[in-house]
């Protein structure tokens, strides 16, 4: 695959740009399609594309640039566990993980190994939920703390507090920081002789988790339980078993997951274990249902009702011809207020780069900034900048049908801010020109009927394809992260 | 004052920014000062600006340019209260709320109304922690919920959190989603009997807020809490005290604040009544002396050794001569991740405007986006895109010198991504060009001694003149916010 910027459609875009105005243009400046274009379903999923500043010219060079880029190739690579990801010389096998039906990798399938782990976090997690696993002082689990960073921690974080309507296992936490005041924050409500701790570290070899588990294990012996018992109180998570045995969790305590998923995608894998405690088994079905069909939808469906492709491509256009470094996202259900920080991570992390697929320093702007909050929250904080700042800074409003049950303003002030972002108006009661909101922010609309494990698996697979389709337009790969490496190098020399 | 593009100044520093060279460029490119050039103490805060793509020559330009602007005449107009927020014909004297000595305004003397404020609010937190104020039941209050949103949440969010370890009263907690899954979330781990709902709104007309007032009093009725005494459930905070006793909040559990005090610097005012029913009276004393030390420094530093001063004007030099559009905000300090959403608010609803004081459109870039996290969290989520990728993102790193003897290796963490980021290095163990860091990332290092009132008022008031001075640089009202209006309005309409 070539650099994009010597792609034909990439330079008609760069000639197109000029039809439609880079920066940020009022709305009266917008020539987009027919009214009721760009309506995509995709799965439990229905998005309103209609109000992005992109012409059916512009869309139709969008949709050559992922041919021309080869996005479906390199997906049919992916999917087929090729190495995606050559500097880490690894598959990137997210998708087999909520996948069916066999999967032939290196001569072997994969499914028959994935099927066993599922079944052996099903069974850890029940052991958990039921009172079967004791702890030291033979007390069943009440408090699960889950011990993790970055992909350890923002999917299990994430998914407990948007599904915790499902919950009906043991409570369910996440600590990440390396500061000892977040742990001690979450142990203030916990029983020592009822918490089990589950280590989620790829490596085992986290500093932040380690240094966690370290001070868990120390308030357990504060509190008295017997040491030779201690273990009792640790499950793991990890592609680094050893490693784990070795800092003290047995072998039967401990999950795996293949080094072919990323910490980004860690979620689909043995990651989810306190979400399954906390929620039962189902929640993982529903969580996977949903992201496979997204990954079937992905694959099958024509460029121009392809929801992921169509969100990347959208996200091509506004970062390398319109001049945009930020995106917002902007879920109206208090339940997904981590979701920008999830994403924020796979997007920016899995884009940040600046050496292409062939070794080359890249010509052309890679990831943007990710940020965001609960819309409610945002309305009343940073919305002012998208409606009335300089800023180009298109947006992703989420909603579920649902809420208007309860709360029928809810909903409405989303398509609400939809609709002032795209179109603007006129603020009565300001002086002048100081009421005036141009209007000409792009806006996704995203729906679904309510929030649940599948749409919430639906959503999150819906980014990741996004993201995917940027890096194979981008040319770049997703999968590594070499340059969070050299700070912990320097930290470790500064200690010294 | 001027357009910022006729000053001098301004034409000068766009012909130097030739010499420095816009965008990201990598270290080996940079032309600093001297090495120990730009340390600034400003109160209990210490920064490091050493790490600045900014040249001597450059910064004597800034400088140049925040006289022109006219910073100093703006900032003493504020200070003696006169109507700098033309838009909405108010002054902004949310520095009064935490001065001293008399402030003649209008022919009055404010002092004795915010004296009288403060002691109003001391002796409603007192009564609150004492046991002296009674439920409806008769209980004592053991929890407080405050409901507020905006500037009414975020404030008391973040210090609430921050000042966890100093919290020796109710457990406090703070709801503001519309959704009404946020409010239940916390109201289920409060007996009704014992829980006081503290509501927050400068018109006593927000909706969030209004329709989780309401829904906090339908569960009190559940409750079977007796309908005559409901209101001893509630206090008000409030600039509209009419309203709030309408809706059912007498009048002597109201505390009040005026006009003049805008809803992202309403921590300074009554708004804090949470926050001291938490943690005691002296909490207010150290959060005010510390913002205190920063006006008083920032009015009387000169510009070289100013704090908010520096921060504003190298805001200003990424943002309209380098190309910059976000800047990362980086707390090493797990109590303080709420920091960003903070500044969120602050930065981006003051400087998200594109009319200038004239009333005319402006044609030079104003407020950019701010996002971040706890620098652990960061680290391990978007922190690769500052290292690798293409964007020119400045930060600032947050960080206490006594978390060190607790753990090491947080603050060795935080140094070690401020290096990283202005110097760059490679990774060995990547392959070829994915293993080098460009560095050539601007990174403020502001450091305390330890995270307390005093420490937290400081920071909180040297970003508020950080903001005042990127606006009057930008001749832009940072005290209005129009904007957010017209969403409300359609959103009513779409009711209908």
């Amino acid at each position: 695959m070539p650099r994009p910027d010597t792609l034909p459609a990439w330079q008609q875009l760069m000639a197109h740009r000029e039809v439609v105005g880079a920066g940020r243009v009022p709305s009266s400046h917008w020539t987009p399609g027919e009214p009721g274009w760009l309506q995509v379903a995709a799965g439990p999923l229905h998005a309103d594309l209609s109000r992005h500043r992109i012409d059916p010219r512009g869309l139709e060079l969008l949709v050559e640039l992922a041919e021309q880029a080869g996005v479906r190739t390199r997906l049919a690579r992916m999917l087929r566990g090729d190495i995606v990801n050559p500097t880490e010389g690894r598959a990137a096998l997210h998708t087999a993980l909520r996948g069916e039906g066999p999967l032939q990798v290196d001569g072997g399938d994969l499914r028959a190994g994935i099927d066993t782990g599922i079944a052996a976090q099903a069974r850890m997690a029940e052991a958990i939920r039921s009172g079967e696993w004791r702890l030291a002082s033979g007390e069943a689990v009440r408090h699960v703390v889950n011990l993790g960073i970055g992909g350890s921690d923002l999917g299990p974080a994430l998914a407990l507090e948007a599904l915790a309507a499902q919950a009906d296992g043991p409570a369910c936490h996440c600590v990440a920081d390396l500061d000892a005041r977040a742990l001690h924050a979450v142990l203030a409500a916990c029983d020592p002789a009822a918490t089990l701790f589950v280590v989620c570290s790829k490596t085992f070899g986290t500093l932040e988790t380690l240094a966690n588990a370290g001070r868990a294990r120390a308030w357990l012996r504060v509190a008295g339980l017997p040491e030779a018992q201690l273990h009792r109180h640790f499950a793991g998570v990890t592609a680094a078993p050893d490693r784990a045995a070795q800092w003290g969790v047995p072998a039967a305590q401990c999950l795996h997951f293949g080094e072919w998923v990323g910490g980004r995608y860690s979620l689909w894998s043995a990651v989810s274990l306190v979400l399954q405690v906390a929620c039962g088994p189902q929640v993982l079905q529903g969580l996977h249902a949903g992201a496979r069909a997204i990954d079937t939808h992905f694959a099958e469906a024509p460029a121009h009702a392809n929801l992921p492709l169509l969100m990347g491509l959208l996200g091509v256009w506004y970062r390398n011809f319109m001049g945009a470094q930020t995106h917002a996202v902007l879920p109206y259900a208090a339940p997904l207020r981590q979701l920008p920080a999830y994403l924020q991570q796979l997007e920016m992390e899995s884009l940040g780069k600046s050496v292409d697929l062939d070794g080359n320093a890249v010509d052309w702007d890679t990831g943007g900034v990710i940020f965001g909050a609960a819309g409610s929250h945002a309305q009343h904080a940073f919305m002012q900048l998208l409606h009335q700042g300089t800023l180009l800074l298109p947006s992703d409003i989420i909603l579920f049908d649902d809420t208007t049950a309860d709360e029928p303003a809810l909903n409405a002030n989303a398509l609400a801010q939809a609709q002032v972002l795209a179109e603007g108006g006129r603020v009565a009661a300001a002086p002048g020109e100081h009421g005036v909101l141009p209007g000409g922010q792009p806006v996704s609309l995203i729906q679904a009927a309510t929030l649940d494990a599948e749409t919430l698996g639906a959503l999150l697979a819906c980014y990741e394809h996004k993201v995917f389709t940027q890096a194979c337009v981008w040319h770049i790969n997703p999968f590594d992260q070499w340059g969070v490496e050299l700070g912990k190098q320097v930290a470790r020399e500064l200690q010294r």
